[in-house]
């Protein structure tokens, strides 16, 4: 049986059977606090085995007498974790119900398999710090590979805006034709929101990117553990200090990651209603790839947008991920609280979505056409009137008598060619004056950047499971 | 496999690996697009088939030559929908990637089972009003559930206040000691806010429950459909008259429901908050049933409120869930838009979180322990102090000199016996006040009205797939 | 001075002057404690008058001995308490910051006026339940004008599409041509949502509509108070019986009421929206009427669409404010809590809001104009190969073989006639089904109901204020 | 007259009597659209003088003939902006109605007192990124003033937390009792929260901190303006690359700003809820200046800690702040739209609301007495079980035994010195090894680095007023 929601709950809890009790706890009550976890915990099974393995190495060299762990058997205890790794990646990994979540499920494997060793694991440890070690671990591999996408996807933009850079298209403001504008423009206002994107996920990245291990359950041990170790053996930046914001923290940080998912999602939001607009057949600007698009099941006639629809709603939706992290934050004091279980899924969701919008997002624009006869034929001489009254300023007519002079005459506009009128305006970021050169240097520093930082991880998560 | 989150798509959509296009939609796409559908939809086989047992019903009595379905082509669809009721009851039923949802997935399960025949039964109806269809019976029927749990909460408050209605209680403001109070005005002040909670869930309710069938695209089909009949078949108080409505109607009907399960839930989030406090051993009011509450694996001396804890954090989720719909509504323009989709996740959880969530509270409520000691001994003379000002007034001292006057000799208020306190206000609501008697009426009249929908309801139900 | 927001504070809080503390309370904190409330409380002068009518008459007839009140001073109160109320109307009645809010301010000027007689009207009453009076007072008037704008807006939206009722309109579906539609479908799909919005409100009027009066602080009072006598005395439907819950309903009363000004506002928002496509040169459905459109001081070209730009961000505006109350609600356990002040100014700028929304939407509806060539010239073959499809099967063709023969001909749908396309959809509600005469039914009943309850209410608000 | 609010449309507005219309738009549409600006863009007039002040000089060094302004007209035109800047910080500055917006106001009276060589300063620049870079700017002033506000109180929480650092306190999970903690490692757990807040605060300055100007409506001029001269002259990092996204990132930017903004108001509601929980009379720990607490009119007994609750629900308004903007966006497609006008009030009350929050969470902090005799009072036997059972573990026991055998005897700890036991604890972060050096260093780091921007902001402000 596997619990999808929060609906399986029900099917334990049924207000006509009597519910037995099993040791101190009710079957009800275990149903609706283990909640998703035994689901949503799947995703956590490599980050647990990795604290696990650090953890198991700084207690090996703990200096107690005698040693909670010898060498020997934190060998056996890492070389477990690793095959326990490796059947969470292949989905052969499971958690019972009766185990609860990922950490016991794992603690309880160590154990089948080595007996008492398994049981020392868990030494100077919390659930509490396990749980906001292993979510910034897996937050750490998941933000890697959205900065990836999110760059990828203001590459993809870059590109496609280059190659048709001087197409002509109407510029609008309140919806409405406003002034002469290019593709290549367009397309690029929203590379630069993705670069913005990625600061927002860098500054997440770096505030995600430190060890709350040893923390235990928010007021630490009375044993000689080596935090420092801890999280230098899993590439954290340093430690949290303080172990009560080490527990406090969790919560906030997904807030914080998922604001800064909010913000990429937004720009691809508006990404998307711009491309829903601009396919309508009455514009007919661009035209999406078909694999793209779906048919509809009644109407023979039908090319809808449907990846574009679900980016604009999956916005709303990682907004309200964040907006489940606020208001369950605001509501709750000091001290782990179990409030906090609720804020795992808006993380490990609102990431996945980003992850999945970004991706598709990309494939989608890079294969869609320019339909430059579209674009250009959907000017008329109201959209040139701006530019004439600023050109007539520029000869030394006040701006005032300009402005009537191109609205008693706005027919005569029309002769002007909008190819001409994107080239004239030249200044820093205008259709003449984009600088792609500069969008270049940004993403490969960007890229040289993520990918040393992958490097430097994956190396060391890798050298961890081969240690000690 | 089994797809349990947006994560799921991430599995197929690697930016590493070609995918093959099968059809003219892309494997990814379909993955992105599908999302989570398969899963979810498992909660809405019973509602599919309802309302394609009524829909044949109709296409067999349509006045068109020759008739769509004949009397016994509609009773052969209709056993076979009873089966797959039944098989989506015990959990048999099965949705496939290919099926993309339960509409598909029934369909074609129709036609396995009887050849041409299955194929008629999406005759005159779009996809479009028949999961506006399907998430309207589903609302109904947990609405019902809904409902009957909230009273049951409302009744079991009303009589756990009863059973200690005269037990002194200090009422605070600020959550600073205020005023002599009682455990009696305490509970039943939630009684009362659940009577409201039951109004705005009907409200709900009647908007619910109408029908959008035959709206099919919302454009409507030219063929003599019978939208009263089928409305009347499933029992709908009457159909969404203009078809458009009736889809643009998806969404925020959803939102209506998802704010009055959130004023619920709010309601149940005060609850668990002073339950909190006032289990604290630093007051020791109340204790709550051991079977709900959660030790520590670490901590031996522990009790935790967690049933509580997760009360609160629901109830942050159940208004995202709303905020969720509320974000994909304001960005769409009218018609069916995709983004709809994401407005199913957030009312079936929000449905099931509700109902999980009064269920275990009203459990919980009913064995909680009133520590009458403790309550007794919180009362400070501070407490008594605006009482005390008060009855000077009530004997002819201006209230300021009142005021001073007790001020000035807050020490001579120890003396005041709280029990004696409690029971001297006796207005219409207060301490002394209190009418259970009309508690007790409301809570009968509305036991009446529900058990009578539900076999209302019901009857119309199994009346239907026995028909014709 | 004025203080006009929360920034204002600042200027009395800085950090390079030392501030001197008057009484026991810091300027600062005096500043950062009222807030916004001597702005803000303006709009409560006349509630905050008629309640202290109520409460005045009830203190005269109260029975102790002496009376608190005698016949000839309640009288004087209430004549001063109208002129108050008058003078509050014409905008010269003043709060200082010394007065803190329209409460003491009030009864300031009734000390000034009468003497010790107006000392003593705060007898038996606290802040809290005065204030939760004046909402509801306030937002009882507020709602009623609201439910009036919306019925107004329904009809007009009735009325216009009547009038264009059988103009052809290409129906969408995500965003792109799908079925043929009318202008009638379209305009009535609002009044329908409309008329569901007038449920929602009038369920939120409802809630709203019982007096809290009497409750003080939310523990009663030691006196023989009437409170079902005010409860009369305004016209409520009855007191909110337990005092506790008439504390605790603050907050969320305002929160039901915003989720039912919210959903006013989605329906005005996706009105808004798709006013601002059909009106964009390239569909040219809809021309605005000019003096609803502004143009720009740069561009001489522009008319812009700004009121259904604001409609659209207004919705967000309100959604905004119910979200705010969501979750300062969530945060606070039972009992007064200052929190609940910073729900005043979401309520009345949310009803302000979605009232001036109304009113400004129902004036452009009502003088925009209806291009109907534009209209009819924008249908392409592919709108009409659904119905062709329904047709044969209508026929006798299987759906499946309909569906493949449209789409292999789709260029020979051109030959329909929108005007013949929309009449032949006679079903229920659907193109040519519309039942303008059920509209007005409603509409006609809405009308009556509303117009008897403003009657209701301001007979007996005028008698009060010439009590006794 | 002053316009506070949405409300005050509605005295405009009525359905009562009949509006003229002025020109072409009507009187209630231009009292719907201006809305709250002549109020609210008081706050922008220093910012907009100093952008016109670089406008300008921009302006007067561009190379067409001949020069749209002599050297001499800006400088006149530098002159009067200097004393419409002095009037907006004396408040003397108005703005009209009729001027409808702080920038018309300001040209209008460039105007007055300069005759024509005001009309010029408009050119080459609309509205649109006018006030995109007032806000910038503004936003750039508070954020400075907020960030120096965040480490005064961070520093507070420091050197309160260090005077009070060995004091034990009872560590709480679940709002329970559960280990032995420290004030200092509870204060200071704020403080590292805060330095985190710092760094989002910085990351939006950041982002703040580049110049729209130039990008007029969103697509430029054809003039050879020079923003990367306008950029320097107002000390931003840069000018915003592409000018769509200059304009686009309006609204983003204000959302950056408000989440970061959330985060620090999140830190301080769980303060103040902290505090709120600890200074009930049943805890006693803290006692807050009397001064900041608030007595009741009617409860001669009370002192509330209104601060605290008002800092509470400050930070629910400014996370509705954020997600109005949110929701405003999500609805919105590329290019100006109005809606964005409703972006500002959130901006400019979610700065100033969380400025004032800081500076008296500050304030009030460092005025709190700790009670250690009540800290020590409430440490239970249980408070210490954990660490008894790990220290077992220490000495070789394995921890299932350690345990049961503390559990069997918790009440043998009873005799357990609650000092001796955070003195034990000493690695990395926990009560005796909280290392308050690191924290004094960050907070030189913050301190010089923040003091160097003023000083390169405030200089460069100056100089350019002085200019040319």
């Amino acid at each position: 049986l596997v619990l999808v929601s929060f609906s399986d709950p029900l099917l334990f809890m049924s207000t006509r059977t009597k519910k037995t009790t099993v040791g101190t706890i009710d079957d009800d009550v275990l149903a609706f606090t283990a909640g998703k976890d035994i689901v949503l915990d799947l995703q956590l099974v490599e980050a647990d085995c990795l604290g696990s393995a650090a953890h198991a190495i700084m207690l090996s060299r703990m200096k107690v007498k005698p040693p909670v762990l010898t060498k020997d058997e934190t060998k056996r205890i890492i070389a477990v974790l690793g095959s326990i790794r490796e059947m969470g990646r292949i989905g052969t990994f499971k958690i019972t119900p009766a185990d609860q979540d990922v950490h016991l499920a794992i603690e309880n494997h160590l154990t089948l398999a080595l007996g008492d060793i398994g049981k020392k694991i868990h030494t100077g440890r919390s659930r509490n710090d396990q749980v906001a070690l292993d979510l910034r671990l897996f937050a750490r591999a998941r933000l890697q590979e959205i900065m990836e996408a999110t760059l990828d996807l203001a590459v993809t933009m870059m590109r496609w805006g280059k190659k048709h850079a001087m197409v002509p298209m109407v510029g609008r403001t309140h919806m409405q034709p406003a002034m002469p504008s290019t593709v290549g423009l367009w397309a690029t206002s929203f590379t630069e929101a993705l670069f913005d994107d990625l600061e927002l996920l860098s500054t997440a990245y770096r505030l995600n990117n430190r060890s709350p291990l040893g923390a235990a359950a928010g007021y630490g041990v009375p044993l000689p553990i080596d935090r420092e170790l801890t999280s230098r053996l899993l590439v954290f930046e340093e430690p949290v200090h303080n172990v009560m914001y080490a527990i406090n923290a969790r919560g906030k940080l997904e807030t914080v990651i998922l604001e800064a998912l909010g913000q990429v999602m937004l720009t691809l939001s508006r990404l998307a209603q711009d491309f829903m607009i601009y396919t309508m057949p009455e514009f007919g600007y661009f035209t999406l790839p078909p694999a793209f698009c779906t048919g509809s099941s009644i109407m023979p006639n039908k090319q809808n947008p449907d990846v574009m629809e679900l980016i604009r709603s999956r916005a709303a939706v990682v907004h309200a991920y964040g907006q489940c992290c606020r208001s369950i934050l605001l509501a709750a004091p000091s001290g782990y609280n179990r409030d906090l279980q609720d804020t795992k899924e808006p993380l490990l969701e609102g990431l996945a979505s980003t992850l999945a919008s970004l991706r598709i997002a990309a494939r989608c624009v890079a294969d869609t056409t320019v339909n430059s006869d579209r674009l250009r034929a959907s000017f008329t001489p109201g959209v040139f009137a701006t530019d004439r009254a600023v050109e007539l300023v520029g000869q030394g007519v006040p701006f005032r008598d300009a402005y009537h002079q191109v609205k008693s005459e706005l027919g005569a506009l029309a002769a002007v060619d909008p190819d001409e009128a994107v080239r004239r305006k030249t200044h820093t970021g205008t259709t003449g004056g984009l600088n792609f050169d500069l969008y270049s240097e940004y993403a490969s520093d960007w890229k040289t950047g993520l990918a040393s930082e992958r490097r430097r991880v994956d190396r060391a998560m890798n050298t961890l499971m081969k240690t000690p």
